[in-house]
């Protein structure tokens, strides 16, 4: 037990002045369910905070990774440091060999500023949101300056990883579908930055104009009118002007005083989430243990017994007590 | 509280003999969390369990709602009824009012054996993955034979609700993207059977080739290799094929004794669950009440706690009992 926190503070003291393989490590720990991760977490949280998260979120093919490949370079030309974590389903069946698309950011891997990990390569048993927030906090206590979330968009624990950044950036292209396919992606309402990337295709304009023509129509983000900018990441087009844009973002959240409110939110929530998670793995051990959550099951499966009667069983001795 | 039952059982009465009104008037409850919604759950759990719930997924474009429109009318020529629950993410933005391509699927609105639902109108209170399987459970239980779940795929709570279908479709068009990104929706290993919609385009074979391809790479799912269809869901091509392929499957469940596997997963997964939002919302409201969660939140906000040992420090006297 000494022995596991001697090796918990040594890597955090590791990671806070900035070492790779220290870093390399802790992820695995969390990707492992390790119980020294939350240690470590434990142990780094204090440190924390300082990063500037920035989601970059979009559908397939709109080029989110060549786009973060480009953003990396712009900030590093400023002199801060760098993380990127690129988020995928997760998916045992092709596992991460396939990822190509990777390969490019690992020009950057022998820059010591830029810390790049991708989140396609397993399991992740305490769930990919969860997962993502611990490695965003292990870049930030490594003392990181902006970092990249990349993720596909469009599901529900991909939103909440994009709501847990500063900054979310929705990347489109042009001619990729109708305006109602956008729209479906669920991810317009979250976007602070809209970026139509592969711009030098026709229809570019177009989706410009249609992105400013729904941003008009809404009214909920008085404070600040997400600007749509238009890119090549491919080219290199574009960056740097999004980058201030980035920039500008930030100095208006702390400004309004929104980056209190955010910052606020944030810890209810992870703190709720992980409350979820831990009340229910005690209960449901508990539960096995006294031979209890079987019978349960048994008569869930003859529908003898609804759901929600069979929780309301079971707590019924806590919420008594 | 009498009346209230009065009111659940009559609801469930009718909704067991067919009644789309009372199929409505109990999804607009869910919708709302209504306390009588979890009654009426409750209520007609027993009569749950019959359909055969067909989930539809891919990426935006493909044409699901199309192929989910031309397939609905598919199992209605078989004598079978049908429950159609297209979801998608809540847009507070957007409101449900651009959502067009739902409105091919009102042609059905005259056919009483059909009962179509859309996701996308609201916030969905209880979270979009569990209000989906209740809405589910309603058409169940209301007797349709064939329910289609139709999803824009991709994140992780669409493969949940995916994962709730029996018989799982993975729907693409030919050309969307290099392979990368068809694997990067991560949504190819939970794929029951693949559909190469919109074949009438150019570069169908070679989709349908790669996808057989990585198939024939796939050891995991040997007792049923998922077939590769082509469709033109527009001219309704290929579309009784398909239906042969998901009654196929259906049957492959029963005899390989998959079903009750299924089954018991299900039951377990959705226990689980319920249990966790209950447990954290017993719990949260406990704390609050008794002026504690408040401290432990301006704690970790100030950084002086972690996450982790603050849920440890709560669930501490529920641990000691």
């Amino acid at each position: 037990m000494t022995e596991q926190n001697n090796e918990v503070s040594a890597l955090a003291e590791r990671l806070e002045s900035g070492d790779r393989r220290a870093a390399a490590r802790i992820i695995s720990m969390l990707e492992d369910n390790d119980t020294g991760a939350r240690d470590i977490i434990k142990a780094i949280y204090p440190k924390t905070g300082k990063a500037h998260i920035v989601g970059i979120t979009g559908p397939p093919g709109a080029g989110k990774s060549t786009l973060a490949d480009k953003l990396t370079r712009a900030v590093r030309a400023s002199g801060r440091s760098v993380g990127v974590v690129a988020v995928d389903p997760t998916s045992p069946f092709t596992g991460g060999a396939l990822l190509g698309d990777r390969v490019r950011m690992q020009d950057h891997f022998t820059d010591p500023e830029v810390f790049i990990r991708s989140m396609a390569t397993r399991g992740w048993l305490g769930g990919l949101a969860k997962a993502t927030k611990d490695v965003v906090k292990v870049m930030d206590a490594m003392g990181k300056d902006v970092i990249f979330v990349e993720t596909v968009g469009a599901g529900q624990s991909e939103v909440s990883i994009i709501q847990a950044a500063h900054t979310s950036i929705v990347v489109e292209m042009p001619g990729l579908g109708d305006d109602i396919q956008a729209i479906k992606a669920g991810i317009m309402e979250i976007g602070d930055i809209f970026v139509v990337n592969k711009s030098d295709r026709a229809d570019s304009a177009r989706t410009v104009s249609e992105r400013e023509m729904m941003l008009d129509l809404n009214q909920s983000k008085a404070a600040w009118r997400p600007p749509v900018l238009q890119t090549v990441a491919r080219d290199n087009k574009g960056i740097e002007e999004l980058l201030v844009k980035i920039d500008e973002h930030m100095v208006h959240l702390r400004d309004s005083g929104q980056l209190d409110d955010y910052f606020k939110k944030q810890v209810r929530a992870e703190f709720e989430d992980l409350l979820r998670e831990e009340l229910a793995k005690y209960m449901l051990e508990e539960y096995t243990a006294k031979n209890v959550l079987e019978k349960v099951l048994e008569k869930l499966e003859r529908r003898e017994l609804d759901p929600y009667s069979a929780v309301q069983q079971l707590m019924e001795p806590l919420c008594k007590k």
